[in-house]
């Protein structure tokens, strides 16, 4: 049965040694963690461009140049595990640059009131951090299709809700929300959401088809995203 | 190569005599006709819940009460077929709630200049035909699934391409929108597109597990997705 092949009843991935790029340095050899970074970068482009559930382990094995075609379930274990694995490495790198913006930003004080401003703390780490990896990216493609996967997309929340720092962000805007029904709040955050993942991985996939320099693309992709979100934030509520 | 059953390289869809609904009546007994509404709906159902490519079309199969665990590929072909099938049902049903809408609207030219009344025309044909279904509706997690897939993509799109009510209404929102450059506009349509499928799926998700009165709830769901649509459409742009 396929499905099963996604879940791991007995385990849960969290505890799994070898579960974070963090750990996996005391416990593997270097060149076995040189081997899960090639496993995860062919594993994320494959996805980003067949589809997560399309590819399987074995194509990845293959991809990633392993002889072994079982490269993946060695070193990562299911599929679920190797989804996870991409999720915490890149949501890593969104939190150094999200800190960064708080702290830098935090010597500016006048600025908290503006609804801006923290809308902008939202949406920038994910562009920038999209922007500094450089020609060609694959995550947000990847990170659409998780989020959208009714099994998968828990991976993403769990490792959302860990971060400190996108906390302190989500408060900040919710004291800056207009006076209007909460669940209307709600939507508007799952709104804001929804453009979040679906409009920046429709960008990534616009830059890859195109010549267009990814950093500009990225700022641009930035800056829209930051009006519109300001605009549906404010709109009046009719109902 | 599990990517492998996911084209049909030599035949399209399209061609295929037993693709749509409307053709199969011709082509197939009345029994045929109500074991393919079975297995569309069991289909749909296991898509939504579990994801469309977690779920085997032998498992559909099952689901569908159907002793032969061939029956999905016998009356559907391969799972994209299948998945083609669903999207040409439910793509029809709206397309007759749009049509009704944009005639009984046409009495009321005095609107056709409001950005909002366009806006209500793109959104209330969607919202209005899930409230129709009763409960429970799997659609919309389906389609924001078959949407998010690099390979699956294409046939919804191509299905809101053959709609001419759609185009009439998007022409019309075209030509209210603000003073903006053409790579924002085409930004901004693009996150109401994006809003529009993945807003409304997580609304589906929340019916599927509240209580709430699905009639009330996906009016709501269209409220709150018109308003937020207008404000990001009107929003100032900064770069």
């Amino acid at each position: 049965m396929r499905a099963g092949r996604w879940r791991s009843p007995t385990t849960t991935s969290r505890s799994r040694p070898d579960d974070g790029a963090v750990t996996h340095s005391k416990s593997r050899s270097p060149r076995a963690a040189e081997t899960r970074e090639v496993i995860l970068t062919a594993a994320e482009r494959l996805f980003a461009e067949q589809g997560v559930f399309a590819v399987s382990n074995r194509q990845v094995s293959e991809a990633a140049g392993q002889g072994n075609n079982t490269a993946v379930g060695y070193h990562f274990g299911t599929k679920e595990d190797l989804v996870r694995a991409i999720v915490v490495k890149h949501a890593r790198g969104i939190e150094r640059i999200r800190r960064d913006l708080l702290e830098s930003d935090a010597n500016d004080d006048s600025d908290r009131d503006d609804l801006r401003t923290w809308i902008t703390l939202l949406v920038r780490p994910s562009t920038d951090y999209l922007a500094q990896l450089g020609r060609p990216t694959w995550y947000a493609r990847f990170a659409a299709q998780v989020i959208t996967d009714p099994v998968l997309r828990p991976i993403v929340y769990e490792e959302a809700l860990a971060s400190a720092s996108l906390r302190r962000i989500v408060a900040g805007l919710d004291a800056r929300k207009p006076d209007l029904p909460a669940d209307v709040r709600s939507s508007r955050g799952a709104m804001a959401r929804n453009l979040m993942t679906h409009f920046v991985a429709e960008t990534e996939r616009d830059i890859a088809d195109s010549r267009a320099d990814p950093v500009e693309e990225w700022n641009r992709c930035g800056t829209d995203l930051i009006d519109a979100i300001v605009g549906l934030w404010q709109a009046p509520c009719t109902r």
